[in-house]
């Protein structure tokens, strides 16, 4: 937790938090900062508004599970990726481990679509339940220190998708769909607007790549190697960008 | 699993499993073979012999817990990445995960070592006791379809390693040291032996950075975003090379 990330509804004076005030919490993030940082009154910890600036919060008090803190917030979290992300839903496993990846490396717009080689029942996942699907989101932002949400949609219909919705979503910008038979090689240092769509585990069936391409989405490959979905995001985006 | 990955232990004949052979799979290999890829006799599935090359195994039999192959091996692994990573022992949990990524990316040669910020504890972890440690090498190259093991080296003092043995492994090549306050970016392309440190959760102290600059190692930053070091590394191995 490189920063505690703070909700308006944490502030207790004025109501509205956006250049700072007193914030009360409890739970996880006040047990992190008792026991983790071992923060006694005085200390000055990093913190951001969920949406907003970031800055430091001062300890007032800590007492059992509840921590008092100061805050101001006096700077702009960091850029965010122009990139729409359009991955093929993991194993609930792994997931929350690629939200929360492509969550701290700037995503800001997820798309969760099926594919064939998606297991229907990965959509049962107790990670997209409601608030749930928050939590590896907000591990990403207090990793990465920053502040703003990623919107994560799900569409559970390739077919749709692909055809109504990913060319609307394109439009004005790049497309690129990564896998292991592509022979092009990653772009690199994109500046424009561009989505990314990467496959699931075994990769696009053919169809599908048809598809995408059909759509606008070029196919761009990793090399020889196949990695993890969390490892093949991280080095896609980090030649992209 | 991308590759079976198979041991001169497990071919009946020839008793050298070179070029391909017969072999005799129990326990996880086969139970994967059988569950996962519920495997027939006559599929075909990628199989590669440690240290060795590439190919493919003909199912022969499948009878309860033991799977029988005929083996072809007929290519070269990948290319390893010119690298020497030196990285400060991560917390047991997060261990694992960072070198199943590091071999997955085609590390060949990693130091763990002590650092300020590296619980001593840390040292204790199951994952470093004996054959343990080639678990997550051994699933880091079933993902990536490799076949050549990584060789870890573990160094609980920081200075000796540093002062004594880091500017033989660094002669010849460049050296960097990843970490958040530097302000030169990434290298890209680097072609020539590189050696890259990276630090623990929080950083080497400036201790550490000077011993390392000394050495020959120049800090690269990653920009604002801290992130977990797996995710780190995956991003600075995909800039590099």
């Amino acid at each position: 937790m490189n920063l505690i990330l703070l909700f308006e509804a944490d502030f207790s004076a004025p109501a509205t938090g956006a250049a700072g005030g007193r914030v009360c919490l409890e739970g996880r993030r006040a047990s992190y900062i008792a026991s983790v940082h071992r923060a006694q009154p005085g200390d000055r910890l990093q913190v951001g508004l969920v949406g907003g600036r970031i800055g430091e919060g001062e300890v007032v008090s800590v007492a059992g599970d509840r921590v008092e803190l100061d805050v101001q917030l006096d700077r702009e979290p960091p850029a965010p990726l122009p990139l729409t992300l359009v991955l093929a839903l993991p194993r609930p496993l792994v997931l929350k481990r690629v939200l929360i990846a492509a969550t701290s490396l700037g995503c800001k717009r997820i798309y969760l679509i099926q594919s064939r080689r998606v297991e229907r029942s990965f959509w049962n996942s107790k990670v997209l339940r409601g608030d749930a699907l928050d939590e590896p989101l907000i591990l990403g932002l207090e990793q990465a220190v920053d502040t703003v949400m990623p919107r994560v949609e799900l569409r559970t219909r390739f077919k749709p998708f692909v055809e109504d919705e990913l060319p609307g979503l394109i439009a004005g910008g790049q497309a690129f769909v990564a896998h292991p038979e592509a022979d092009a090689p990653c772009p690199r240092d994109v500046k424009e607007p561009t989505t990314l769509v990467v496959g699931p585990e075994g990769g696009f069936v053919p169809y599908e790549i048809e598809k995408l391409e059909a759509a606008g989405c070029r196919g761009v490959g990793l090399g020889e190697r196949i990695l993890r979905v969390e490892t093949a995001l991280a080095v896609l985006l980090a030649r992209m960008f």
